[in-house]
């Protein structure tokens, strides 16, 4: 359970007061996240989810839920942030900054087919297009900068196979940034998992948690997402999902050779960013996390894999 | 059928590359609508409408849209418009001008109940509240100005004892003007007509059809609902409707003193205006517009009526 922060109905109907959205109905907790405290909120107009920042650098609010109003205005379906009566889109209840976002239609997959994954391809590149036109600007806070910085907190946890894994990854992946440098950029989800796409039907009814989005490589969130929705159980790719997820991706946004070349490392780098997070949230919990910890072994067998396989699916 | 200009499948999909919605499932005329040429179209990512500017004033299309593009934000159920990838709401097809937007769930009704009418007059005043914040800045197209210019155009079609009501009301209306300055303005819908408001079970859906938006007194807004929803057949006010609606209006944003003063004035002021525009609309009708002319007689019975009510329901 992830309410970390209690609201009452009486607190909320109070604080929506200052919104347009007609008068509370329901509020109820949501299980998941484990950044935030998030609400499903029905009102008299419409149903929406109420997320307290628990944790998240409040300067880099805006970035996250200016991000979402533009991808929004552009078709894209995300969670709309809804502005209050003096037009903000970020205010404070049970003394955390808080934000009301639409709240999307659909449910997650645990087995997704390569039709699919091709929508998914193909709803990764229009948002990536649309972002184009996006001005915040907010370095992927999972980036190399952070990879540098979190190694050596989780290295002395590791055996010794596993470490000498991890500082050869981050040796490889420094000196391939020179590869990496002129990709394409803008604004990326980085963390396009199962779980954060909601199908409605075969329809994408939403993407949802933005909340590690940033400025990186538009290849990136390429391998992220590959890295989750193309995979067999074991880590290994599944050449059909691959194909038909990057493929639908290259009809709306077409790669450049660059991309080509700069991939295998890419799909390291996905595996890596997600593999240092693990190990960080699993050996250096912070106080009420420990319950979410992810096994942080499934992505260090991805890296091996991706490390073993010199030629990668690619379009 | 108000297809005034045809698009073809392949234009539409051509022109839907420059947006980030996906691509076209399926496109279908909307018979509806006198001013604009309507589709409904569905793409990969989401259903929308399709909407080619016939005959509103380029220059006014901007207010229209970002209006609705800051009441959607604002958490108002109405179309959202959608930026294309150079970002813009407004762009062109078949050389009309032309915008997406979302399509809302929802279906007209016809006979409303009291409690349909709370929802719509909560939701009017959530309108006003939201749009306080708008800085769009267009009079009302069919406002006071417009009544003196018409009034000459279409008395000559009237028989004796319907030109004196016009001329009188006119009269009295100009001679009211100073009631009504100093109301509270803002942007109103200006035609929140039945067929404007898409029901989603209890709920509403939608609100659409801005194309007659303004900035006018909201006490404008109410009257001109208010006309259309809580009336019997025959015109006459139905206080149970009335008394729902003005009190959710209330209730959301309450009404002042010098609101209640103005009423019987606006109750009518709304009731020429749409008896101004019919008469029009029936007698100098545009080239293709004559089947949808609207039956002048019910809004000159509606004022004669609200004329002889010296005491209309207020809360």
């Amino acid at each position: 359970m992830s309410v970390y922060t209690k609201v009452t109905e009486v607190q909320l109907a109070d604080w929506l007061k200052a919104y347009s959205v007609g008068t509370l109905v329901e509020l109820k907790g949501i299980a998941d996240g484990i950044e935030n405290t998030n609400y499903f909120v029905t009102t008299t107009h419409g149903r929406y989810v109420l997320t307290l920042f628990e944790r998240l650098p409040a300067r880099d609010l805006p970035f996250y839920l200016n991000l979402m109003a533009h991808l929004a205005r552009h078709g894209i379906p995300c969670p709309a942030p809804i502005a209050d009566r003096a037009n903000r889109l970020l205010s404070e209840l049970a003394s955390k900054p808080a934000a009301l976002v639409s709240r999307l239609p659909g449910v997650a997959l645990t087995q997704p087919s390569a039709a699919h994954c091709a929508e998914v391809g193909s709803l990764l590149a229009d948002m990536h297009i649309a972002g184009q036109s996006y001005g915040g600007t907010l370095e992927n806070p999972r980036g190399p900068k952070w990879w540098r910085e979190t190694g050596p907190l989780v290295a002395p946890f590791l055996d010794e196979a596993r470490r000498r894994l991890l500082e050869s990854e981050l040796e490889f992946q420094f000196q391939s940034r020179d590869q990496i440098y002129g990709l394409p950029r803008g604004p990326v989800h980085a963390d396009l998992f199962r779980d954060n796409v909601l199908f409605d039907g075969a329809r994408v009814g939403g993407v949802i948690d933005f909340y590690f989005a940033g400025v990186d490589a538009w290849l990136f969130d390429v391998a992220v997402t590959l890295n989750d929705w193309c995979i067999h159980a074991d880590g290994k790719l599944d050449p059909p999902r691959a194909d038909a997820f990057l493929r639908a991706y290259h009809g709306v946004r077409p790669f450049i050779p660059l991309e080509r070349d700069a991939w295998p490392v890419m799909l390291r780098a996905a595996a890596l960013r997600f593999w240092l997070s693990r190990l960080y949230d699993f050996h250096l919990p912070r106080p009420g996390e420990l319950v979410h910890a992810h096994d942080p072994e499934h992505f260090c067998g991805i890296l091996e894999l991706r490390i073993g396989d010199a030629d990668p699916p690619w379009v």
